[in-house]
């Protein structure tokens, strides 16, 4: 029954193992973290580099042919920083569950990278469309969310997993405020909003207001409570009464052009004052997203060091079970008293267990709950996913914009009283019925 | 831009990495493969070793005192083997999604490995009861299992995992019917059958069927055939015969004893006969594993070889596109009626995709497929964990056995016509309730 080879043979060295194979994964996550630290920078420089490029091809390259050229600098060194960040991550790729995912994610914007510098050529020569320039930003953005995106999917950690729900679907929310600023600055200037646009709009609207939704139920109180704070320094008043101008809530001022479809009178004068609006609003928002990133990071840590001083700590208890096969009799109260402390966390971080079995129930148990407390966060990642393949469903199959297949799922979640994820559901079963 | 750094920074160095990831993983579950091949062998000699030490101990230690010693030397092979075993695949249980449970289930079968010695002393002793053995034993086995249980939830590739899902319901039911055989060897040689008892033979027969049914609905045609093939060669009748004279299915026999309990006399003549047959039935139970374990490993080899095959494919349109950047144009057609033929791929294993953006999405696809069809298996695995979840809470906060909880929850399911993971799952989201 023994063995003469090296290795890890005995219950314990695989407990340990065990013990490592967790404090590794948030070794991985600590670098990924960063990883993404780095994605919301980059993400914010070409949001600001799309504003910019919208607005010198608005205005025919008269205006902010300098700020263009000073912001494309700021996303070049923040490519960089990405560039250098992924070298330092690769290993922690490999070794994440999805890393094959996230590999392909990466490989996505790395391919649309390349295709920055002719995009940024035709829009110093005015030789590409605004629409056509803005949604090539817009996808390289929507790649890089998506790797924010899969690095929440590849999480084992519930609190770390958590976090990185929230964080994505903030970025998510700050990135359809940008469009909102774009949609409604364009509009403005042009002096009214057709009925396109305005669903555009609305689709925009109602996508943050899901966002900022999921994110506050997955922010920590303390992430919730810093947006909150900062939502109450956003003239939010005044943004609502431009967004009520430029949707139907005043119907007043609508009338049907000639074609007989919707066509809502704007003065062009609010232009301005919109996109200042709407940029405190979105600035304000990058302050809330790089506290979240650095509280990811702090989270990261924390989670780290808890889990190198369980080993420790496990490691020492089975030190003294080996030496005298029975452990000091500690206080029940101080189990259970942490228990309650640790509310997240239905069993202690530290367990007292007196003898081998007992520690390896104690990391069955931890395995255990933290595998049910990442289901919440899973869901909400798959809820995503699922209205997101029902919807490009319904654009292939009743050739229909991304803003109309979202309005036809609200329209029959709303119809039945069902979630949008349910219906969403129920699309997709009806997929093969479709053909 | 640029990175003067070695190191994957294309986009076509992420798209290998991403395929070489998926290669890894393949490669990892041969090697589990290869561990789950080796513990259903140790399975099968304790299941011989446990119904052997039974036999022993009820002759008062008169007969079987060879045959188990034998039985005891196979065991202690099949252990060195599995010893051997571990040491093999370490590697992979490290980098497998899952591994941190992993290591722990072995811990626990280590741990449990170590108090063999002991009890195979107290049996020769006869100090130890016949139920208490048996229950080791049955510990033993079970935490051998819960091993399988882990590497099937640890699977990425839906196919491998549906396998495993399969193996490991096809081992529990193995395992039920070992248990069985020795419930009711016992019962007949005793000349009746009590409450509990005829309690504990139904749970097994139930504990069974079910087994077989999600058997049955993961495992591949060739390998469900298989199964149906050996039960037509089995003394099936002649063992339903004999079960209904177990339990209460021939009332006629059963009779209230003094304390008014249900009690059925039984003919001791029919030990023998009973323990042949299951015999027969649980052999051949071994020789369908002994498939199925090959199956899992011929499956492992052919994916892993299509992994592989398609990187390579992969590799060679880089190069091709790096060469002219475009690819010869392909018949559509061969694309989509290798989308046909592959029904459980919905993704054709070789893109013949004529842009990088093309590979990326192909890959992009045959990653969210995988992901997908991976829950059917996940979701089976789920249950059960929900169902032993609910049995453990019923038996803690209702002082039940582990049968009189599972026939509780039987009960609710068919009083409400819900399925038993869902009665489990109610009764787990009322925990909480109960304190």
């Amino acid at each position: 029954m023994s063995t003469a080879k090296a290795g890890p043979q005995t219950a314990t060295d695989y407990l340990i193992a065990s013990k490592r194979c967790e404090k590794q994964d948030l070794e991985h996550f600590l670098a990924l973290g960063d990883l993404v630290a780095t994605i919301s920078n980059l993400v914010h420089n070409l949001q600001r580099e799309r504003g910019a490029s919208n607005l010198y091809l608005a205005s025919g390259g008269a205006r902010f042919v300098r700020e263009r050229q000073q912001l494309c600098c700021a996303t070049d060194a923040a490519i960089t920083d990405f560039y250098e960040r992924l070298q330092q991550v690769e290993t922690s790729i490999h070794r994440v569950h999805g890393g094959m995912r996230l590999f392909n994610r990466i490989a996505f914007v790395l391919h649309s990278l390349k295709d920055l510098a002719s995009l940024r050529e035709q829009i110093v020569a005015r030789s590409v469309a605004l629409e056509q320039a803005t949604q090539l930003y817009n996808n390289l953005v929507q790649s890089l969310l998506a790797i924010v995106f899969e690095t929440a999917d590849a999480a084992i950690d519930p609190i770390i997993s958590a976090s990185l729900v929230a964080l994505f679907n903030f970025m998510q929310g700050k990135e359809l405020a940008g469009q909102e600023r774009a949609a409604g600055a364009s509009g403005f200037a042009r002096g009214h909003f057709e009925d396109g646009h305005i669903e555009h709009i609305n689709h925009l609207i109602d996508g943050q207001q899901r966002c900022l939704e999921v994110f506050e139920s997955f922010a920590g109180a303390e992430c919730a409570q810093r947006w909150a704070d900062t939502q109450a320094h956003i003239p939010l008043a005044e943004i609502e009464q431009l967004r009520g101008q430029m949707t139907q809530k005043r119907a007043g001022d609508s009338r049907p052009d000639a074609s007989g479809r919707l066509c809502i009178k704007a003065d062009p004068e609010l232009a301005n004052r919109w996109f200042v609006l709407t940029t405190t609003r979105i600035d304000a928002m990058k302050e809330v997203e790089e506290g979240l990133a650095q509280h990811l990071r702090i989270l990261c840590e924390a989670r780290l060091q808890a889990a190198q001083e369980r080993l420790t700590h496990h490691e020492s208890l089975i030190r003294l079970l080996e030496q005298d096969n029975e452990l000091p009799l500690l206080s029940p109260l101080r189990i259970s008293s942490a228990q309650q402390a640790s509310r997240t966390h239905a069993v202690a971080d530290r367990p007292d267990g007196r003898s081998l079995m007992e520690l390896l129930q104690f990391q069955a148990q931890r395995l255990q709950h933290m595998s049910e407390e990442l289901n919440a966060a899973k869901t909400a990642l798959e809820e995503r996913k699922l209205i997101e393949r029902a919807k490009l469903l319904l654009m292939k199959h009743r050739s229909l914009s991304e803003e109309q297949a979202h309005r036809l799922l609200r329209q029959m979640a709303m119809n039945q009283s069902r979630r949008l994820a349910e219906v969403a559901r129920s699309v997709l079963e009806m997929a093969d019925v479709w053909g």
